[in-house]
């Protein structure tokens, strides 16, 4: 074991090697893929094609023995015959050739790099020694390695990515995800592709955390500008200690939302995870969270559906919600839920009262939440939804609104625009809509609205709590941000 | 006021009058439209289209003063005129007729009446005037009335609708519902038909319950040969002694599913009702659902995911439940997530475990919650799922299973029939799919597996919170069962 030998000398930890930041993983001015290959499908041709697909801007170089060209481009034999100052590599090789890419990698100045295969600590002893393996050289090194066991990265500001599942276009946004899955370069990315109308700006899948770990991570896209929000889904947290004092520094600036199930190992342990004692450490999990600043939620759909929602929304600044829709069981169920989630449904002013009454039906006693079949039936559908929006969003005892939106029959786009221009008068009350209806025209709608940026939910209760958690975030930032600034008031001039 | 003069003199409770039963509302020979329209649009035009449109299997008769012909019908000049026997009328005129016609419809000898009309005792002190008008009629003649103020009721095994709200062909099935709301015979109803693929056998859209209520509709339902299940929306009980007997009645045949609103008058006093009175008024509904043996749910969305699976599923045995994906991530999430929901996740017997193992990777310890991934990269997409789940059903340990099935690029039309004739092959276990990945080749899947009855969820967790729902109603009614063996058991012999 020639690599083992190697290895032996440097096996204690080099505290005097310098690490650079994680940043050159996000914005590279040349990648190079390891592993590269002409088959469509293999790993090691999937991830060139979704590189190509969005407009990395940088140079792209390809690494396989065989050499040859692949989709048009030259194949270099080996690691070490690149040209120098290549800032990122993919390895996508299988984990027994991964010790020594990486150290092809560190000798060729290379200091950035994704390894993709599974195989390692995740699933056998070998596997492990192996990952042991690659952990000194890291030590020795200094090199900074995502994974392994990770479908990838993704940075769509330089339109790369290291996923190797066929992704296509990633659509650029605000929100960026944290992720101890491969979901998140892989299906649920898809889902939010095919299904959603919002983007990402960055996205880290941490696999076995060899190295980069979720501080890492968290740190890097707290000073990140085009990362406005986080969302974060974790099984372990390595260093809470660090992860605590990052995550105060992250939320001082942005919102961060975490979802941490509760096992330490994906899959493995799914069926045990409920022991007292994971209870225990779930509660020192919580306590973390709310030292933090960082809103905990526990919906696998709700990482997609806050992050669309913190992709287009400030946060509120209180839990005083308006809300309305043309049927009154959907209110009264909705009031419920309300109280259920904490959020305030709180009397309108005698001002906004009296504009509403004056719209509505003369034996009708609106209120918040407002039954809008009172005014939409003596002035039509988009009178009605427009005004009674406008009026919630004005009042100055309201926080954020939710309108339930119920189509049916033909095209409502006129309403969408309407509502979306009101929207834009507030910018700084969330509005959210929730449908009921039918199919077609609730479609168009959600396009037309989600591309103006007003956030949409097929079910009513959705946008509630979507909003709850907002209200969540806003909160854990203004406490963090206040025993922050109590904790700089005790200290001695 | 020549009504009240006439009403005067039978004010009081006729006790003697023998009412009919509800039945005939659902397979009427023939009905009338009182209040018929040539107007496309208005409610007295559309009723009539959507009875059209369903192929009523009975005769249509409609009344109008100004008589002529409508959509090729001939009007009737009054209620007088129309020939003998017609069995139900639909009374689409104002408030301030209905009282008239009610009386007419009366001594015309029609015993059932929907009066679909709102401006009743929902508005103001008038119209609760006429409503105690209607109430004294009804007293007097013993008439069946529906409503006031309902949008109608369905019956599909007729091809019937009261509804004045355009709905279209209406498709048949096993559910019923009985909802103090129009919803379900309007937007509901829309978006059962366009987004989901499950039909409804009766839905009594109850409106003021100036005469029937839901304990005359639990009480028709439960003996109703076309209704396998019940699902209910009340914001009051109007009798609630007479509903504990009734649905203890229905229980011991079908499940009954309910969400009672925190109010007690829709809209109006929502934003009221989280009041302490409110909260102990909500223990006591509970405390009678519970000795009634029906499952209570929270969510108004819950009302059609869960009306959809008792339409395609029996009830699961118990809450031992098995589940797959092939997402570590996903199977921890959802594992915590079922120990919320009090779901089982059990050991599979040893036999089990050996199959799993034989099919997968050699280095994976295969368990209940399977992670699929490690069949799938073996063996194929298709070989996995259906292997994992036609294990999982055999298994004796387990009640039900969920798979959750990630769906990217191509058609997976093979899949989703191999997992039709799986869940087929053992329909005393309920299958349930969820799913993530590409809309397209999603959307193509649900259509296929709900078509043949295996219902699929677009949010991983909606099939465990259903679940969780059927072992409700599974308990529910073996308590129910159990009690009332109880109660027999004590009497003297």
């Amino acid at each position: 074991m020639n690599k083992m030998r190697v290895l032996g000398a440097h096996g204690l930890p080099a505290d005097n090697v310098v690490k650079p930041t994680i940043a050159r993983f996000f914005d590279p001015g040349s990648v190079a893929i390891v592993g590269a290959s002409s088959t469509p499908g293999k790993p090691g041709h999937e991830v060139i094609r979704n590189i190509l697909a969005n407009d990395y801007s940088g140079r792209i170089y390809l690494v396989n023995p065989k050499g040859g060209t692949i989709l048009g481009m030259p194949v270099y034999s080996s690691i070490g015959r690149l040209p120098d100052g290549v800032d990122l590599a993919v390895v996508v090789l299988p984990a027994d050739a991964s010790v020594q890419a990486l150290e092809d990698c560190a000798a060729k100045g290379i200091q950035h790099v994704v390894l993709s295969a599974g195989g390692f600590a995740e699933v056998d002893e070998h596997g492990t020694r192996i990952q042991e393996e690659l952990a000194q050289v890291i030590r020795k090194t200094g090199i900074r390695v995502l994974g392994p066991n990770t479908s990838g990265h993704i940075s769509t500001p330089c339109g790369l990515t290291s996923s190797f599942f066929p992704l296509g276009r990633i659509r650029r946004g605000t929100v960026s995800y944290i992720a101890q899955t491969g979901n998140f370069a892989t299906h649920t990315m898809r889902h939010i592709l095919t299904s959603e109308n919002f983007g990402v700006a960055r996205v880290i899948g941490l696999g076995n955390k060899v190295d980069v770990d979720e501080s890492d991570a968290l740190e890097y896209l707290a000073g990140d500008t085009e990362t406005a929000s986080i969302v974060m889904y974790l099984e372990s947290i390595t260093n809470p200690r660090r992860f605590l004092e990052v995550a105060k520094q992250a939320t001082r600036r942005k919102p961060v939302v975490l979802l941490k199930s509760g096992a330490t190992e994906a899959g493995k342990s799914a069926a045990d995870a409920h022991t007292a004692a994971m209870a225990a450490e779930d509660r020192l999990v919580s306590g973390l969270l709310h030292q933090a600043g960082i809103a905990r939620i526990s919906r696998y759909t709700q990482l997609t559906l806050v992050g669309k929602a913190l992709s287009m929304l400030s946060l509120p600044k209180g839990d005083r919600l308006g809300f309305l829709a043309p049927s009154g069981a959907m209110l009264v169920t909705l009031a419920d839920l309300c109280a259920r989630l904490g959020l305030e449904v709180p009397d309108l002013e005698p001002a906004t009262l009296q504009r509403l009454r004056g719209m509505s039906a003369p034996y009708i006693r609106l209120r918040n939440p407002i039954d809008i079949w009172a005014i939409t039936s003596v002035h039509g559908v988009e009178f009605g939804y427009q005004e009674g929006v406008e009026t919630l969003l004005k009042d100055p005892n309201i926080d954020a609104v939710v309108a339930i939106v119920m189509l049916v029959g033909d095209s409502c786009l006129p309403l969408a625009n309407s509502l979306v221009d009101t929207a834009k008068n507030h910018p700084d009350k969330p509005l959210l809509i929730g449908f009921t209806g039918d199919r077609v025209p609730i479609e168009e709608f959600r396009l037309q609205v989600e591309h103006a940026g007003v956030p949409t939910f097929m079910e009513i209760e959705q946008p509630f709590e979507v909003l709850s958690i907002l209200v969540q975030c806003q909160r854990a930032m203004t406490r963090c941000l206040g025993a922050n600034k109590a904790a700089f008031a005790d200290l001695p001039d």
